[in-house]
């Protein structure tokens, strides 16, 4: 998911209905660039990847030998599809693998719960912890709660999470799991439950990583599913005191190899700088990482190696599947490192599911400003709309954003996204082939745009 | 489920649009019937009862202390509501337990699957078994495999269920689960992994039961979820062999007990015959069984309520939520031997979730062939239709049916049941609030009317 959806909010007007003046006459669309959108609606590219990458490796969890097997089938992949300068860029990281995680409701109503640990999850005794839980509605309600009222109990937080189309009900309701842990177990807190930050009613959990602040000793964090978690609300409405039985042996394992893996359609122009596509090859461990993210991944190579096939490109298209995204966009940070020297034109990723492209947004320099419009030209027959917004979204190209890099930000429909981000249900199941066809066509679109766009692409102020 | 929908098939006949005859003259409409069906729209009881009993007991496994919580908490239940004669009606059984249960692709492309263990099955030792699998793309090609060509090897069988209104694809490709497991027995096989019975696509397998002829020895069986089972599918297809680790460790553990729950509407003329209503109390153990079969037991105990708090009906209506359904309908077996002397009017269950009713049927002897013409008018403004079948439905009143009893049958549609059914997924979120309440109209409409039938209501030739 996108770190910079946290602070994302709508920015759009209403438009009266009537007395609307005309608009300005659209850029024209050039042939060759409506030529490629049009065939790529028919793409097979993106969901053989999608396909091939969650059958043949299934889930990703950074740094284990899952991932390691999915860098060795993407670098094959990608090497088949005839990029070029094929490569792996290593780094180091701390290592989480999850174990054991049960829970039941003691009393006064004995059942079992289904929940997952949160990433970064602290453990309990093998033999587990009993415990009264206190019940938070909201993230709101736990942060007003005195300190040290927690001390021996487990924190429940909820969540009234909602689909929204731009996905900012995930930054409005994620505190809960970004940073609610650590807050129960700052108030002495012995383990958080939190109602998964999620938007569908099945007992598949969701997972993600929580963030312990230096100095907060990690707590057991996990999710019950949302039909879990009403149940426990249910449970604790009826007034008695509830008793929770919580199992959970995830555990850190030292430091682990995790890495970028990066393939290049070079350019005909080296100074005209570097176009940075791409999403990240891992992925949760519940799922098979379909829409989070090897949609992401096959969206963006599918579209480079369409405008590969049709001649070389001004600027070098670079197509990056980052490791490391889902424990704290640890590959986009690396490849910041590395590569934040070079001169890039734009970086931007595809890390939100694979639902239709309902908008797009910029940020361009000055020099660039006709490109725009050029884009909303293209886009529009794909159903998309100009958003009003300043481009910049993405965990894993953030880092690079921060430089100064431009951005032209394609965004996926969340209305579905958080019905089965971080989930087991995560799987090839959940991709239209449809809208990732759109998908396809809209970054082929941009791309072919952009990459030959023979204005100066320049740098810009980041969006914050 | 309904046994008898095994067997079932469509004998409705398309009738041409043009040149249709005037139908018959409706029968009228009682205004105390249509008084008494209107208000139940309104109905929350049966909801109180769904609620209550998926959240203070949850699961209710035959025979387990969970099904004996849930008897505890029914006969307080169904006293507070004003029934008479409420008790309890044990008997033995055997108790089957579900352990530990998972599975992984060893090779070629390693892997978690996710499945359950279907009911009755047997275990492996507790390190697991590896073994080769044998893909059957349904039970026909396993029932064609050779004689012994399965030593050693993992049966699976896949099928291709598709929901359908009147629920008949249950019986069509459920043969998978019933009886899939014995024949792979029968021919070798060390353990037998189905495709679910079911028509979702989540990774929440449907468990159920599995039968085991005289002889044969109980090997695991285990289903996979939707997802699971076409990723298996998937992998195969790729062309390698397929290995599976597979540990499962459920047990049989000696004699239970379980009961039937009784509760009745006394009538005014005890020689009238009773009407027997019902569903089931104990559940699958992965939900709480809210439409598997809260539901049913919460929509006929509303529906007699309301009819015996409009005044003393003619016939006594007997409410009976029986024990042991899933495991195979052991309760009402118990029922008839107990009750199959008394004489029965009717004897309907409701045990196929809580989405709207669309079609009745009856069984009806001669001298009561009017009832279903009033029926046919007083449930025509809730939407349903007349079926061309004969009625006869039901796990639990089918032993009491067999003894030439009449039948109303009430059809709950079909078309998401089997979404949820016998899955972790079977909880109070899958209920539609006014679908329930058009249930509880249905069932007060008939109750109402034959209840109160002046006719003779006597027997009749079973369905088969």
């Amino acid at each position: 998911m996108i770190r910079r959806l946290l602070l994302a909010s709508a920015l759009i007007a209403a438009p009266a209905l009537a007395q609307r003046a005309a608009p300005p006459a659209p850029a024209p669309v050039d042939p060759k660039v409506a030529k490629l959108r049009d065939a790529a609606l028919d793409d097979d590219i993106a969901w053989d990847i999608v396909e091939g990458m969650t059958t043949e490796v299934g889930q990703r969890l950074a740094a284990t030998e899952a991932e390691a097997r999915a860098r060795t089938w993407a670098v094959a992949k990608l090497k088949t599809m005839g990029f070029k300068n094929v490569h792996v860029e290593e780094f180091q990281m701390p290592v989480w693998l999850r174990g054991t995680e049960t829970a039941e409701i003691v009393a006064p109503f004995p059942q079992k719960l289904t929940l997952v640990a949160l990433g970064n999850s602290g453990a309990t005794p093998a033999q587990g912890i009993t415990a009264p839980v206190v019940v938070f509605k909201g993230y709101g309600d736990l942060a007003s709660a005195p300190a040290g009222s927690l001390a021996g109990k487990i924190a429940y937080i909820g969540n009234a999470m909602e689909p929204t189309q731009d996905g900012s009900s995930y930054g409005a309701f994620g505190a809960g799991r970004f940073v609610g842990p650590a807050l129960a177990a700052s108030k002495g807190a012995v383990a958080t439950i939190i109602k998964s930050i999620g938007t569908d009613h099945h007992r598949n959990p969701h997972t993600g990583g929580t963030n312990w602040p230096q100095g907060v000793t990690p707590i057991p964090a996990a999710a019950l599913s949302v039909p879990d978690a009403e149940q426990l609300e249910r449970v604790a409405a009826r007034g008695k005191p509830v008793t929770i039985h919580l199992t959970m042996t995830p555990r850190f394992a030292g430091q682990g190899t995790s890495g970028n893996v990066i393939a290049e359609v070079p350019g005909s122009d080296p100074k005209a700088g570097v176009v940075l596509i791409g999403g990240h090859l891992d992925s949760w461990d519940l799922g098979t990482g379909a829409i989070d993210d090897a949609s992401g991944v096959a969206i963006t190579a599918a579209a480079a190696k369409r405008i590969m096939d049709a001649g070389r490109p001004r600027r070098t298209i670079r197509v990056v599947w980052f490791g490391a995204e889902e424990p704290g966009g640890i590959g986009g940070k690396d490849y910041a490192r590395v590569h934040g020297g070079e001169r890039h034109a734009i970086a931007t990723e595809s890390d939100f599911g694979a639902d239709r492209i309902w908008r797009f947004e910029t940020n361009l320099s000055d020099s660039a400003a006709a490109v725009t419009g050029r884009l909303q030209s293209a886009l529009a027959p794909l159903g998309i709309v100009k958003g009003s917004g300043v481009a910049g979204d993405g965990t894993d190209v953030g880092p690079t954003l921060a430089l100064g890099v431009g951005a032209v930000d394609l965004n996926q429909s969340g209305l579905r996204y958080f019905d089965t981000h971080h989930t087991p249900d995560d799987v090839i199941d959940r991709i239209d082939k449809d809208q990732l066809r759109q998908n396809v066509a809209a970054w082929t679109t941009m791309l072919a745009i952009v990459a030959d766009a023979p204005e100066e692409i320049g740098a810009v102020p980041p969006r914050r």
